[in-house]
Order: structure tokens, then sequence, then C-alpha cells
């Protein structure tokens, strides 16, 4: 028997299926916030229910309540006093068990089924998420829209594609004929899915929700129930997550509390605690290296998939396009100041300089040209804050300011009166020219919106020290300009080298810290950044094994 | 290009692809030994070419040697002799690590043709390394030659088939057009494979080939270098394969030092050695619990993947062929004298005996017969011999004595004069009767010829116990005797709750110890008999990653 939500999304899960063995372009959920394609109301309609929770006790289904906190605070100022009800650790874990037997013994299509109707109310909802993201996370609203929303349920949905065409690899019954002397040996047999156990979903501050969903639908729809733990910065995205997939596991005849939210005491550490239990079977991070090192060496018991710092470079050779160059980094550099996971730290420059179709430029025209192209961005406060947003901590801000004594400063960062809200936290980027020996500075993760433009003897020079520092502390994104052929090789070879997903060229409209779902990876599981890709088989086949039985027929 | 290899072998590898995708029969190389198979000169060819290996330096492609070891024990008491080449831990990684870029670099049809070269290669030795397997592992000669050659090859392929599968994901190429205001954006996009790293196989005593074939094709065509480290007692079989593998990569063109032996002397600790090394990145191992924790724990570079110890079960509630179970149970705890990762440990009966077609058996009754049965295989010490082998460590006699000390003892082992070998370690098996609540008798591994017969108040009480002890302990296998559907199902629920693999009602020449490769699953990877299964996607998937570049079109 198909269950009926299967019947309903049979075709989008066939296009996504189809889109991540093809990796040709694929969106299942409009990026554009325009009300041509949302709706006219759509937008206001979201606003008022994003206003209309804060202050609030916000509703969930879940087991014996503990408390009610708040514990968010806005990078632009919002007051946002929203109260989330507050489950032990061991009544988290107990009731996401109870709820588990009926999922774990669903059929992989009517899971599959079921979480992509968990992102279709999501996308319902999806400007209410947008608001929510925008406030605690600090960025832009477009790009809260865009990151938060469509891209971030287009994650889920390469998730849920993947651990659906995952759990049909094996048949679910097989008749195995062995010729022998005589008769043949003839055996019927069964081959279950058997979902791993609990998982644990722990979100980050800044993308709470694109750096979550891939971990909660590969989990979920391998037959898993899911505590999802935001941070505590960044609840309410995550808490409207787990109330859009508790009201459609309860309309599916599922309990809804196979998908709860941890929320914690500012005093107590419950995501290690989870983290640690024994009944905790898959744990998925997104955030510092120290926690999420911590996690891959004391989470045993579990499956762990961290995403966590490293250093992103872009190496520039020559380039057929100096302007767009130019315009490409300084969007990159700009765009949610630089708290991207994706975001370039060191731009490599040639001492010599490098050519242009305008002719020879020095490294330092090379760097006046990013400064000049990052201060236009930025220059008008109304527009820049579309941009860059405000830093989601004051950690954020004092680095800065720290960082500023780390090398030459080429362009300060500048405190912005934000127009909406006047006590947003709005810098501009901090950009630094260093020496390629001043590794110490620009080879140590400075989240945020500061970058290092490092001057080198030569591009192998370049290529050398990108290997050198990605090898030891991770990436999960390169860029190379050069018109040269043999030296994109060379930087292809580089990226190989250190498992970092290489961009060439970008003068247009793509830029290094964005991937595409069904198409790019973020990520590669193979350095020092990630021990995870979003999102390959082998990010959800261990959530769950295949274990059978056999009779003779 | 298609490599000539890979044409060759097209036939096999999708045989092999398509076997593992219906889990219907299938096999690439004759189990049968017989000359009408092998032709009537293979055995003593094979035998010949054993021979002259013995008491001599064995030949292999190295870098730098500090000595020639030797270090096996026969426990049929064959004189060996053969010394290995031995070379230091750094020279065995920077070894593997110099032979690696044209085999990283080469694309995975070739990788996964030159395997199967390597597969055919070895089988066109296998009665040398039948012997080899014989004399080093105390099995019998028959089963030498099936689990150590067609068995171990046929799981080897299966790697292969999995591991080349699992590369061809995610295409070569792809082109990716969004759709955009005015022109579309159009990316071209590459897709490397790029391999792990080195690999370590950290093979076992009693099933060098058997258990090592599937990690070490699993990581060759995935495209990692491998350093095979044999059990000391048990060199022989691996240094053959490593032997036939040189020959094949050196004649495609490869450098044959992507296979390697790693030889310990007796004083040193190399497996631990290489395993901890930060540039060892994959160690497959087969052996103890204790020494499986400790790589688990401490290879944390590394992707682990252990099988370990564990309490494999049959539950006895019913039957409609009394005779057929004792027979087939009795052949299982015969066939290698126990030491099989997967041969039965406890068998549970119910107190109040067992309906069969021949009327209601006490429990006394259902163990008299099953001990009947194992006099009778055992009886007779020329044909006991075939099917018993030898115990393959001196410890593992110990423990037989040690053993009769924790139950009533239903069967006494006897030790049989070998007809042909007088120094052989030829021990029967044990019966001991235990009651339920003797966990921890029958609840501790004890490898070798030891099974304890549980007596439990009821089925229901057989079934949790089988859950407890498993959940604790881990298992490969687990068996059902019922007639009763409803006792069956729940039986199945049991194996599914600790992940082990079921066998129903088997009372012919199905063994619950005996998996076939391309159908059966060896081990599930979620409980702590093992943390993989031989072989699933998730096997294959962590050897290697996928890098990406992309430019505009």
């Amino acid at each position: 028997m198909t269950h009926p939500l299967l019947t309903k999304h049979r075709d989008k899960l066939d296009a996504a299926t189809a889109a991540i063995a093809t990796r040709e372009y694929y969106s299942a959920y409009p990026e554009s916030p325009s009300p041509r394609v949302y709706g006219e109301t759509a937008a206001a309609d979201g606003k008022a229910e994003f206003e209309a929770l804060l202050g609030k006790e916000f509703a969930l289904s879940t087991g014996d309540i503990v408390d009610h906190v708040a514990t968010e605070v806005s990078p632009f100022g919002i007051d946002l006093g929203i109260h989330y009800p507050r489950m032990s650790p061991d009544t988290l874990i107990e009731t996401a068990r109870a709820a588990w037997p009926s999922w774990r013994d669903a059929d992989p299509g009517t899971r599959a089924a079921v979480c992509v109707e968990i992102l279709d109310r999501i996308h319902s909802h999806v400007f209410t998420l947008a608001n929510a993201v925008h406030a605690t996370t600090g960025q832009a609203f477009v790009m809260a829209f865009q990151a938060g929303g469509p891209h971030a349920l287009d994650r889920g949905l390469e998730a849920v594609a993947y651990g659906y065409a995952e759990q049909l690899r094996t048949p679910a019954t097989a008749r195995w004929e062995k010729p022998a002397k005589g008769e043949p040996l003839v055996m019927n047999k069964r081959f279950h899915i058997v979902p791993r156990g609990l998982g644990l979903v722990i979100g980050c501050n800044t993308f709470p929700t694109w750096n979550s969903y891939p971990g909660l639908f590969a989990s979920l729809v391998t037959g898993n129930p899911v505590i999802v733990k935001p941070h505590p910065h960044a609840v309410l995205p995550l808490a409207l997550t787990v109330k859009y997939a508790q009201e459609v596991l309860s309309e599916a005849g599922f309990d809804p509390n196979l998908v709860t939210l941890a929320v914690e005491d500012p005093s107590d550490q419950v995501a290690a605690t989870l983290a640690t239990d024994p009944r905790v079977r898959i744990v998925d991070f997104t955030g510092s290296s120290e926690f999420g090192d911590w996690l891959e060496a004391n989470a045993r018991q579990a499956e762990v998939y961290t995403e966590k710092a490293g250093i992103n470079t872009i190496v520039i050779d020559s380039t057929d396009d100096f302007k767009g160059l130019c315009r490409n980094i300084a969007f990159t550099l700009g765009l949610y100041s630089g708290q991207m996971c994706t975001t370039t730290q060191a731009i490599f420059i040639p001492e010599g300089g490098i050519d242009t179709p305008d002719g020879h430029l020095s490294a330092d025209d090379v760097i006046a040209g990013i400064a000049k192209a990052v201060e236009k961005v930025t220059g008008d406060p109304e527009r820049a804050v579309e941009l860059i947003g405000a830093i989601a901590s004051t950690q954020g801000v004092e680095r800065i300011a720290a960082a500023a004594e780390t090398g030459e400063v080429v362009l300060a960062s500048r405190r912005l009166d934000h127009p909406t809200y006047p006590d947003a936290r709005v810098h501009t980027p901090l950009l630094l020219k260093v020496p390629g020996d001043a590794k110490k500075a620009y080879g140590t993760e400075c989240f945020g919106p500061i970058t290092y433009l490092v001057t080198t003897a030569d591009t192998d020079q370049s290529l050398r020290l990108v290997g050198e520092v990605v090898a030891e502390q991770g990436a999960l994104t390169m860029g190379v300009y050069s018109t040269d052929e043999s030296v994109l090789e060379k930087a292809e070879r580089t990226a190989l080298d250190v498992a970092v997903h290489l961009s060439c060229n970008l003068t247009g409209g793509v830029f290094v810290n964005q991937s595409a779902a069904f198409s790019d990876f973020h990520g590669s599981g193979a350095n020092n950044a990630a021990n995870a890709a979003l999102t390959n088989p082998h990010y959800v086949s261990g959530r769950f094994t295949v274990v059978q039985s056999r009779r003779h027929a």
C-alpha cells in the first residue's frame, strides 16, 4: 500500500533523486521572496505570524517540562523574549524513544513522503521562518529568506532524496537458489532497514536551518527520532521547524515527539550531556572546531557528523576581468559580514603583481582594487546593511578590533548605523595586508568580516601555502583566478590534495561561498573543516543498517 | 579509453553488481576443489608450489628491509619456517605513499578491473593458497580451500563491485544551468574521486584471507594503497596474496608497492604503530574485542572498520524435523571446532521441552539429541578431522579445559590423534548445560569448540536473554527453530532490536555460521561484534570522497 503522501510527493522525490545523480540545476523551493512568486500577502502574513510569537511562551509537543527559558539575543537588537519549554536530558531522550517504534517500522517511502510534507509545511510558513532567521542570526532579510528558507529546504530535500535512495539499495526480499548435487538449495530472504537510533542535531547561531536541515532530515528519513538542540541565541528558526514537523507527523499518524526541541538553561551543558548519552546514536553538529573535535573524541557511541572551522582561500594569478574579480570578491567578503563557514579568509597575490587585459597590475593595485570594491558595496549604510547584515555575537565585534593588530590595515572596519534597528551590531569588513610568512595570522580562523591579503613570491608559493594551511586547518572552499590553464590545473591538484572544493574565475553571479543543493557538495569530509560532506551517500548510509533473515523456501 | 582489463572483466563486474542489487545467488569462483572443475593436476601443482616455499625466504617487492622473520606455528605441526622480509613502519608507510599517485589518479573502472585481475590471479593459484590456509589456520583442507579460496575471493569481488558502483554515483562532469533574469547562470563542473589515503588491513589467525579480502579490495578499488599486516601465525596466505597482487599491479603498469606486507618481529607492536600513524587513513581489523575497541578509540585519524567477538545464539522453540535440527547444529558446532566468528556459543531450550513431529521432547532429550549428533560427526577420528580441523592456538586448548568448569558437562571434549599430523592440536567439541541465569558463563565469549545449552523458563525468556546478551556483547549470527509463525516473528523482532542476522529452521545444507557473498550480509555494524558490515555501500563509501571544481561555461 502506497501512502497517500508518497503519491503526492512522488514527482518531487523523483526530480530530487534525478538531480543528485546528474548534478544538474534543480530547486524545489523558489528563492525569490517576490509577491509574484509567493503572493501579495505572504510577506505581511509571515511578519505578523512572527510578531505574534514575541514575548510569549512557545507551544510545542513535549514530555514533562522543567520550565520555560528565553535565551535569544538579536544582533539587530530586536526584542524577542520568546520562552521555550525545557525538558531534562533524560525526558528528552525517553520521550523521543517512546515515539520511535511506528516510525522505525514505517517503510522508507512513507518516511520520505512525510519528510517532504514537513519541508512543504515549513515552506508554507517561509516568511515566518525568514523573519526568525533574520532576527536571530543578523542576516539581512533577503539572505535570511533565501539561505534560511528555500536553500535550507532544498538541502533538506537533498538529504531526504539521498536517504530514500540509499534505503532502496537492498531489496526487501530475495529468493536465493544455489545449485547443488540433486535439488538446489533455496532460501527465501528478508532484508529489513534497521534505523540506528536516536539522533541529535546541534545547530549553530549563524545558519540555524541551513546547517541543521541536512542532519535532521537524513536521520528522520532513515527512521530515527531526532532531538533538535538549537544555539541558545538562535532558537526560533528551529523551534518553528520542530513545530511544523510535529504538526505533519501527527497528521500522518505518527507521534509528534519524533522531533523535539532541546533548549538549554544558560548554566547547563545539554548538548554535551545528550551527545554522550549511550541512548543517543547519531550526532550532527555545526559550530566551533573545539566542540566539534570534542564530540568526535567523546561521543563514541554515536555516528558523529561535524562541520567545524577552516581557512578558506583564494589564489589570484591573473585574470581576464579584473573589475569582475573585484566585484565578485567584494560581494563574497561582504555577504553577511564574512560569517559564512564558506567565506574566504585569505587571498593570495603574487608580489610581482598579475596580468590583466588592462595590462600588468602590481600587488598593491590588486589589493587596492579589492578594497575599493568592498568600500563601494559598503559605502551607503542603507544599501550596505542589506548585504552585510549584523555581527552575530559581541565576540565577533571584539575579534574585528583584535584582528586589526595582526597586519597592515588596507581597509578599516567602520561601525554603521542601521536605518531600522538602532542597536544593531553593524561593522564593515576589515582588510589586512600580510606577507606569506605571516601564517600565524591568516592561518588561524578569524570568523567574521576579516580578510587577509597575502603577498607571495609567486603563484606556486601561493598554492603551496594554501596546501599547507588547508592540510592543517581544513577548509570548505577555495578559489582561483588565472588565465593560464596550467595554473588552473595546478590549483585543481592542490584542491584535490587537501580535499577542498574549488571555484575558478568567478566574476559573475556565482560566489565561492555559495553552494547549490543537488549539484555542489558542501565540505568533503576529508580535511579538518568537516568530517562529512553535505550531502553524499556516506552522509546517510551510517544512519541505518540492513538486518536479514532467511529460511528454506 | 577503456583499459583492456576492464573489457576483459566487464561481464564479471556486471554480474557481481547485479547480484549485490538482487541478493540472488552468484559466485565467480567454483567452491568445489574437484579435478573435474580445476583440472587433474591442479591439486598436486598447488601442493608442490606450497612445499617449495617452506624453509625459504619469501620474495616480495619491498622498500628497504630490516631483516627476515619467521613467526608461523602450524596447528597441525607442519614445519613452515618461511622467512618474510620485514620493513620498519616508516619504510612501509613511505613505500606505500610513493607508490600511490598513479593509482590514485587512475579511473575507477581501471582500478576495478585491476582488482578483478588480482582476484583471478590469486584464483589461478587457489590450491597453493588452500595449502597455506590449511597449514596456518588449522582448517581441514576442503574448508581451507573453500573458505580461504573461492568464498574469500567472492567476498573480495563483492567489495570491488560495491566500491566500483559507489564511485559512479556522482558523474565526472555536469553542466549546471540556473535560470536568472536575462541570461541563465551556466557552470561546468568536474567531480573527482579523491581516495582517502593509505589503508592498513590487520588479518586474523583463523581466516586470514576471508576476513582480509573485503577491506583489502574495498580500499584498493577506491584508490588507496594498502599495507597488509597478517597475524604472525598466519602470514603465508596473505604473503601469497600480496605477491600475486604485486605481479598484477606491475603488469598493469602500476607500482607493485601499492600492496605490501607488514610482518612483525614478535617483540614489536607494528599493528598499533601503523594504525595510529597520521599517514594511515583507513584501518580494517578482524580479531579480539580488546584490540578492536582500542583501535576504534585510538586510531582516530583513520576510518576504522572492525570485526570483533560476540555471542552467537540459537533459540529452540519447536521443530518439524528434530533429526535435521540436531544434524544441522552438530555440523555448525563441529565445523573448524567452533573457531568461526559466526559459530553459535549459546543454545536456548525451554525447561518444559519442545514439540516435535515425534511428540514432545524434554529439554534433556533435546540436549541429548544435539550431543549425540555432535558425537556422531566426531566419533571417527579420520572423518572428524576433516570437519573439526585443529585448534588454532595453544590458548584455545587451554580455554576448553577452563570452560569445562563453568557448567554441567553434557559432552566432554576429547583429544584426537590426527591420522596425518601426529602433533596436531585436535579436540572435539565440549557441550555444557547451564541455567538461564548463568549469563556470566554463556554470555562471555569463549572462542573455540565450547557450546552452552541454556535452559530457560520458556521461549519468551530465551528471546529476552538473547536480546540482553547481544545488546551487551554483540553477535554476528542468530538462529531460531519454531513451527509457530508468531514465535518466528518475535525472534525476528529480537534480531532487529539488536541488529543481528537471523536464520530460521535450518535443517538442511545451509548453516547459521555460513554466509554467502553477494546475498548474505556478514555483521550489521550496529552491535558490539562489528562496527561495519561485509559488505554494504557504507563499508566502501568512507574510503574516498568527491571533490569538485566549477567554472563558468
